[in-house]
């Protein structure tokens, strides 16, 4: 028997023995599990920014790089899980019940690389992913990386990678060089992504220089805090920039319970209100309005029933999507969280596979 | 019949017919309502304020004092407001059936004043509360004001308000010259209100000037989520530089449904645990403990039900407060909050009246 096969018949046996009694017993087809922010790498990528963390740049993100680096457990288990798509992670998936992985190039994938070095990193990852994808279809879906350092160029690269590549959407960490996407030199971004309907995952990175000093102590700026201060900014400054009333059709993908923001929605639409004579905007609309029509969730790095039962009720069902974020997270503990989902089947099946399946394109079973 | 007669009839009118029903059958007594996080401000500081808003600081929080210096709906309608406190404040209250509220000097309270003008400014303004609350005592409670610019004179000033005033606990908003709590020069501050038994309110103010740059396109260093960026990475600040700890009797406060924090529990210590190869720490305990047993907060400024029902479930009926964050936010709305809550007897009594009265030293009614 090839690797291939044993993964199939190991993957058909955990999935079987995975599945919750309350499943097994209604249903007529079991429900997928498909994991939508798990990260990957390609050895250039490593390089790259490895050459960038040796120099005496600040930004915060490059402590990740120099970690990855060294000689411990952070660095000698990130990194080859990163490398690997086929046989470490297979493996892991098939143990765990996980159908398929929602691929990207890890944060901040080519984005704080010379404008040039990054689109064609972003063209050599994208290629990586198509063939990956090839190989197992039933397995992996991918995200496009971008380079929004060069707009035009990536405009090109997301035509390429939703109608040569096949690829499901597209990627993109929060801040470039500072400058954030309410900014309208990116919205052509937004044009192609909505043109090509192709769904946006705004993926975190830490703090972008302008605020990062005070989450540098206890070193906060990473994923135990900065990450989602960093990215729910970014995405409020998208809805209160307008955008959405440009580009309607827009999908914008926040992991992480949606970096905060289901959690502020009563505020924020109140304060939006009240300083309506201080701060006129021209908003068509609540900001919890964009939020619930241009916006999905997912439980990446947050495996909390809690905030899955909030954000349910707040957001509705088809507003919220299975997430890992392996390998920083790990396969075992996404799956001790969808057996203690205490939620019910239609909602589970929206969550665990449908929602992906709409918004990324993933074929049925 | 005298004002006070009358306001006392008419807050027995409206809190009678306020009173939700399903609480009106079983109690043998009316939960009384104390609203904990209420804004004022004396002469003298809005004096102080608008003299540093006409200079050329770029800080955030002189934004707020410049609009209240115009003639407009925001200017016109907080600034008396603020400066009342027995004449439209317990009007409202009466009509809302708000039986208690806890004032506090409005923020940033003296805090971005020279040294000694601060220390000067708090002394008045607690002098000022004290007599308010002695005048009315079934109507106000206060917290002091202190100024962590002069830790020696706070702790002092903290002292006198505790022994000499009466007063309930101590209100600090969030940093100082963009310095945090957890640097140890401020601990005696902490040693106090320990000793003192004194609960502080760890109130919003805008971003610091390092973080605040990213925040100021459309103007979301306020309420709108600055204030929640700051406060909820101050909080976290503390929690992760083990003064919990040195001083695990403190109790802090935080408004504006924990600033956040609850959401990110099962994530903070998550990462906290995961990284701790690369950043190690020396707490004893995980992150969510301390917030669960030196925490309370409150939920001031989000009238949200769901939010409410979410806090209750992860923190605990014992550690959430109502409040109102009057005069930014309308009595009525609050009102309204109230009666919406779709919460047991139990837990109304703790959130509504007697958690206040336990943290804050509010005699029984």
């Amino acid at each position: 028997m090839d690797r291939r096969a044993f993964n199939k018949l190991l993957g058909g046996l955990a999935a079987a023995s995975a599945a919750p009694a309350r499943l097994s017993a209604a249903p007529s087809r079991r429900i997928r599990r498909i994991a939508t922010e798990e990260a990957f790498t390609i050895p250039g990528h490593v390089t790259a920014m490895r050459a960038l963390a040796a120099g005496d740049s600040r930004e915060p993100d490059l402590d990740f790089w120099r970690g990855l680096s060294g000689r411990n457990s952070f660095g000698e288990k990130l990194l080859p899980r990163l490398l690997d798509v086929e046989q470490i992670r297979l493996a892991e998936m098939d143990r765990n019940g996980i159908d398929m992985q929602l691929l990207s190039l890890t944060s901040p994938g080519v984005q704080m690389l010379a404008p040039s070095d990054a689109v064609a990193m972003a063209t050599q990852a994208n290629d990586v992913l198509r063939d990956i994808v090839s190989r197992h279809p039933t397995r992996f879906a991918g995200l496009a990386t971008i380079a929004p350092q060069d707009v035009a160029a990536s405009v090109k690269e997301m035509e390429r990678a939703r109608h040569s590549l096949g690829l499901s959407g597209f990627i993109i960490n929060s801040h470039t060089n500072g400058e954030y996407l309410d900014d309208q030199k990116f919205w052509p971004l937004f044009e192609a992504a909505e043109a090509l309907d192709g769904a946006i995952y705004l993926h975190p990175r830490a703090p972008s220089p302008a605020m990062a000093e005070p989450y540098r102590p206890h070193r906060l700026e990473a994923a135990i805090w900065g990450y989602q201060a960093e990215t729910g900014l970014h995405a409020l400054r998208m809805i209160m920039s307008g955008l959405f009333d440009r580009f309607p059709k827009l999908q914008i993908v926040l992991g992480h319970g949606g970096e905060g923001l289901p959690y502020w929605l009563t505020r924020i639409d109140r304060r939006h209100v009240a300083r309506q004579a201080m701060v006129p905007t021209r908003l068509a609309r609540l900001p919890s309005e964009y939020f619930k029509s241009n916006f999905t969730i997912t439980t990446s790095g947050l495996f909390s029933p809690e905030v899955l039962k909030y954000c349910l009720t707040v957001l509705g069902p088809e507003r919220v999507m299975f997430a890992i974020d392996y390998p920083y997270e790990e396969m075992d503990e996404a799956a001790r969280f969808i057996e203690e989902m205490d939620i019910g089947e239609r909602e589970q099946r929206l969550v665990l596979e449908e929602n992906a399946m709409r918004l990324f394109h993933i074929a049925p079973a």
